[in-house]
């Protein structure tokens, strides 16, 4: 396709999904929800024939010579998508955002002001080749209000035109604009870069993917953009901590899911706990296989771990690697964390009440925790629902979106004739 | 300059405002408070100085042939002085927005988990020629906890500089790190490009300015910009409408001030009270020297009025002039507001209920308001204290922006030794 089509093409997309946002603010829970609940039973009706248009996908991929994890993240299998359908059945039981009054206060005038939830209009989500993140995205989008913008990986394609097409089969049944849900069917890259122009029709952007693919985003959109570059998340354990709550969290935290962002990949030690904690901790981890890293004190006690190198205090190694480093006190594990942390989550264990709070109020990191395990920076682990993704973006939402983070409050005013003097 | 020297002059602006913002977020509002009161007392002392100063930016723009109300703006009186110094103590006297848990919830695993207001970290503001932003913006920004980048026009930069020179100097008498508050020292356009690419350390853009200038730094910006390009505000005079209301609240709208964003530009009349309500409000409007530009409908009842053309339905004339437009109905005024309207302020009158409700939830502006003039769409006048703007960017404040809005929230986690399974 020539520059001027596909120009012309993602303009018209974008155009229509913001006609067909309008239509969405006014929509009642209840046919959002009975929209979720038909593309869940949908999906389950026709999984042989989306398995079979994945194969394509995956079969092309394979030829490509991509890795098995890669093929793996790609493939549609029963499992993933029964859980697209549980997950969009989920989000069919979530309260609905939209329409909340979330304050309300009167004025000396008498003037009635308050702030009401609303969508944010069309979203545009830009990630990798995992199918599943097509539907997934849509359901909360929808839920919340918003028309979307669907732009995943090339190899995806064939799979995610086709889940996208169940969606919008299903908005037609229930007499709603299909522009609602919209997955752009071409993988040219300067269609992505036109459309970040148009922050007139597209109101925000979710990247996720890798990092260059992030910063690439970031630089070229015009419209705002949220998003997490990486998780460098620190648990630290300072002298006055409770010696087997700090091991069962520093275990969970680096073992329990390696590969995810919210995974600890450097552990403090206060210096007057190393002895008592470092050499045990250390044979635990040698059971999880977990390669160590450490700095000159904590070889004192690991004499088997590696050294560790300034770069590792920088890596997120989403891998059974971890960096531990011996603090002189909580203000160094505090500026530790403020030089070399990512602002994604970070832990303290202690059992004293004002270091717990210095950390809680000093750190700066879209979820802050005491005494548990960096895990659970993650949205239905802390009661948001499911979600669309975790920010180290400080506007609008820190930390992970759900449903509510996918909208934004006007105020609205109830007057009886006020005017302004 | 050279283009290297600008770059590592702004790069090391933002740098250094990143680590002062650090401290800030620690400090008591007390000390804050106090900070803002004496700043406030030092330019009512430094006011000769200041001014003499000033009259070189002054004579230096009647020199260069500027209009007559861009001297006003630039020009630092008894009153502007005093206004600024009042300024700041009202923000001294507001609640500290920093640390305030907004919610909080219990998990079914005995995690508390709740969301806690942090401060935003670096704020770059871009203005034009108005010395006085440069006040305003430093107290708000400090009181809610930021650091902030001053961009001024040019034409002020000598009175700028020395604004924010009082400013500084009292940042070091409280020992707190003078970086918090930076002015930049050249007006080299160059700068502030360079200036949008730094998203590792500013956080935030705030452009103040015409148009031209909103695009530049949307464009620009890597990191968020809360921008608003227009205020084509509607008043929508329903067939229920109180007639005494109406008039009043389309006078006030449109003539208390009408150079600002809020005011009403294009009058809705609905066709059953165009007779009733155009004549006589046409006549009003004539004492106040409005001009009017109607649609044919409008003419037949207000004769005198110029033929409006489609410009007028997208004008924002910030001047006595007003366009006026007879609807078929309701659905018609929403449909006029949603394609002409600028998401800044609308308003209905009506007595009907059902009416007043239906335009509150789908008129998609910051603030809608019923019965009300759009002239309320302000900080002060809503309830929020002192503002930085008014924004029609829906992302994270969307509305009057005050100190609540220049802070995130960040989650913080209470837990007792949970690990995830």
């Amino acid at each position: 396709m020539g520059e001027e089509q596909l120009k012309e093409m993602v303009f018209d997309m974008a155009k229509r999904a913001k006609i067909a946002s309008k239509d969405l603010i006014i929509l009642s829970s209840h046919t959002k929800n009975e929209v979720l609940k038909r593309v869940a039973q949908k999906l389950r009706e026709k999984k042989e024939e989306l398995k079979k248009i994945n194969e394509k996908d995956v079969n092309q991929a394979i030829i490509q010579g991509h890795t098995k994890a890669f093929i793996d993240r790609l493939t549609l299998t029963d499992k993933i998508i029964e859980g697209m359908a549980k997950g969009l059945e989920e989000v069919a039981m979530l309260p609905d955002p939209v329409g909340e009054v979330v304050k309300m206060w009167k004025r000396p005038n008498g003037l009635w002001v308050g702030k009401m939830r609303i969508p944010l209009g069309v979203i545009a989500m830009i990630y990798e080749s995992r199918p599943n993140v097509t539907i997934d995205a849509a359901g909360l989008c929808f839920k919340s209000g918003n028309a979307v913008i669907l732009r995943g990986g090339k190899e995806a394609l064939n799979s995610n035109v086709a889940l996208g097409e169940i969606f919008r089969e299903t908005l037609k049944e229930f007499n709603i604009s299909e522009d609602v849900v919209q997955v752009v069917p071409t993988p040219d890259r300067k269609l992505m870069e036109y459309m970040l122009e148009l922050e007139e029709y597209i109101d925000l952007v979710i990247p996720r993917g890798g990092e260059g693919l992030i910063r690439f985003v970031t630089e070229k959109a015009r419209m705002p953009v949220i998003k997490h570059y990486k998780g460098v998340c620190h648990v630290y354990i300072d002298e006055e901590a409770d010696i087997k709550k700090a091991k069962e969290i520093a275990i969970n935290a680096k073992c329990q899911r390696p590969g995810v962002c919210n995974a600890m990949e450097t552990l403090l030690v206060h210096k007057n706990i190393a002895e008592k904690i470092l050499p045990s901790l250390g044979e635990e981890y040698k059971k999880f296989g977990v390669e160590l890293r450490g700095c000159p004190e904590t070889l004192k006690y690991i004499p088997w771990a590696k050294p560790a190198t300034e770069e590792d205090w920088y890596a997120e190694y989403l891998d059974l690697i971890l960096a531990i480093k011996v603090v002189e006190d909580i203000d160094s594990a505090i500026e530790h964390i403020s030089k070399y942390g990512s602002n994604h989550t970070e832990a303290i264990v202690t059992e004293n009440y004002s270091k717990a709070m210095k950390f809680l109020k000093e750190v700066d990191a879209s979820v802050v925790l005491v005494n548990a395990s960096t895990r659970f920076n993650d949205g239905g682990e802390l009661g948001l629902g499911a979600e669309i993704g975790i920010s180290t973006t400080k506007m609008h939402a820190y930390g992970p979106m759900g449903l509510e983070e996918l909208t934004t409050t006007k105020f609205i005013v109830f007057g009886d004739g006020q005017i302004r003097t």
